[in-house]
């Protein structure tokens, strides 16, 4: 008989929130991909064209936690004609142990939307300025508001431009997070001008062409891309990898085929089989990380199963604390 | 909110079955794969060696079913030492139109014990003689026991021949199909006399060395091979695929990594780039089956994604119309 603890988004929301917790499980799972034989299959994706619908299926095990995570993906993007949200997804829970199912998450994305932002935080406490107090984020969506929440756990964050293709979006993100923040937070619409004096600029947009421009970055900046996770995304022009100090990839193997990586190569401005640094390797003291004040970084996140199977392992010791969900024995 | 049904083992236990319609529905699955633009992506894999663990993941999009199932089916080696069976699985069924997750079928492996059964009986069906009456089944697994009842699905089964490593097992196996099906039943620990005189033989092992001698196979006989599903699993000589009349894959990109074939290849006995006939094209009359009474036909099963999501579509239809499982909203 199968016994499994089902977590709904409702319950999952009152357990897991983006904090210094979620960032430590998340740096802990890129520091174990560099340092442990973690296994971490290629992504598999599903295609239904004739219902604008993809599915992404990611996994990893991560020596050490004893349970893993298989994230089911879901983008339809007709949904919203339907009334419906385009994204979804649940994560199963398997023990690592025995491969029985212990927990069902079906939390819509929002454990996904944790993950992503604590790779952020990440991302900027290992290659960002240590007094970095200006950020740009670039997008209105639920991604610009956790990637600015992230970095403020990691940073001395003193003010933030939202910069949005729909003015009245980057408006009303702004508002909302200068309520919840309590920081100096602007809107704007000129993506330059938001760029300028920032310490630290975030990409979160679904954008196909450069929204970032490769004369507008200085240097000390440090540049974090998380939109790019399909080959035809791209946010920051391939010349501002050639002329960063250095570049950064959650995993390589997945940067050279989805992340802005993936467009430099495509462009002649890396070579396909350059040595990449991983954000695993930074961490675990492998690689360097930021060398001056002056160095401009760039880090390039394409989302990872070991964030997944961190995040999961994560709800579910904190469902078992608070005694949450439902229990179901089939 | 989310809305799904989850069905138990003992829920899908009542309502699905190995019988024609489970038949019907993986060789329109079949078909469907040679004449329809069917999304399959590669197998997806994750080894836990330290707990002799593996996990696969098979998935694919048919259209036409307005479902899709995502498989996940671990198989933990160790587990009998604990008391817990080796294999598992489960399958999330999600909605074609909308992403959304419509059922959790918590099945333990049961549907794919069904839709692999009924895979043979589809096979024996376009390859095998209609008159054949004498099967040599090796194995004495549930495989064992259901690709036997699934030739009589298809086939006049009057006499079978049960082979097993552990004569015992096929002496039990024997006696249960002989109380099941009602037909003359002998349990032999001779291969090579099982296998004599046979009309259609089938391999249900996880044999990694050939159990099945060329020398053994006869004008006019069918071989399946069911059990090789891994690298480094092989049932029958390669030779055997060498001498066939015909040779039928239920996907090619999978048996020439996976399969008997892929053994066929490395001996050297058939070019990596070599045509294979699918059975889906035999199905739809695109490729030739059997053309006379001597010809000797070999199946090579590996397991497709297809057939998953086609027993998986058929068991969330029945649910629906029996009222079965559990609704969940979360």
């Amino acid at each position: 008989m199968a016994r499994m603890t089902i977590l709904t988004e409702a319950d999952l929301r009152k357990i897991v929130r983006l904090d210094l917790d979620a960032v430590a499980c998340v740096e802990n799972a890129f520091r174990a991909l560099a340092t442990l034989p973690v296994a971490m299959p290629p992504i598999m994706r599903l295609d239904i064209p004739e219902h604008r619908g993809e599915v992404d299926v990611k996994t990893a095990y991560v020596p050490g936690l004893d349970a893993f995570a298989i994230k089911i993906s879901p983008g339809f993007f007709d949904n919203p004609k339907l009334g419906l949200p385009s994204l979804n997804g649940m994560m199963v829970l398997l023990s690592a142990r025995t491969g029985l199912i212990e927990a069902l998450l079906l939390d819509n994305g929002f454990l996904t939307d944790i993950r992503t932002a604590a790779a952020g935080a990440v991302a900027a406490k290992h290659l960002s300025r240590e007094n970095s107090s200006v950020a740009a984020i670039f997008g209105a969506g639920v991604q610009a508001r956790l990637q600015l929440e992230a970095l403020t756990l990691v940073r001395p964050i003193a003010e933030a431009r939202i910069w949005a293709r729909d003015a009245a979006r980057a408006e009303a993100a702004a508002g909302a997070l200068r309520e919840q923040l309590g920081i100096i937070i602007r809107a704007t619409s000129d993506p330059a001008e938001a760029a300028a004096g920032s310490d630290i600029i975030v990409t979160t947009t679904p954008a196909t062409e450069p929204i970032i421009q490769s004369g507008w970055i200085a240097a000390g900046q440090h540049v974090t891309a998380m939109g790019s996770d399909a080959e035809h995304k791209n946010e920051i022009a391939p010349a501002i990898l050639r002329l960063a100090d250095l570049y950064v990839a959650d995993a390589a193997r997945q940067t050279r085929r989805l992340g802005e990586l993936h467009h430099a190569i495509e462009a002649g401005l890396i070579s396909g089989d350059a040595e990449v640094t991983e954000l695993g390797e930074v961490i675990a003291g492998l690689k360097h990380g930021r060398r001056s004040a002056d160095d401009i970084t760039v880090a390039d996140l394409t989302g990872t199963g070991v964030q997944d199977t961190a995040i999961a392992t994560l709800a579910r010791d904190r469902a078992r604390a608070a005694d949450a969900g439902t229990v179901f024995e089939g």
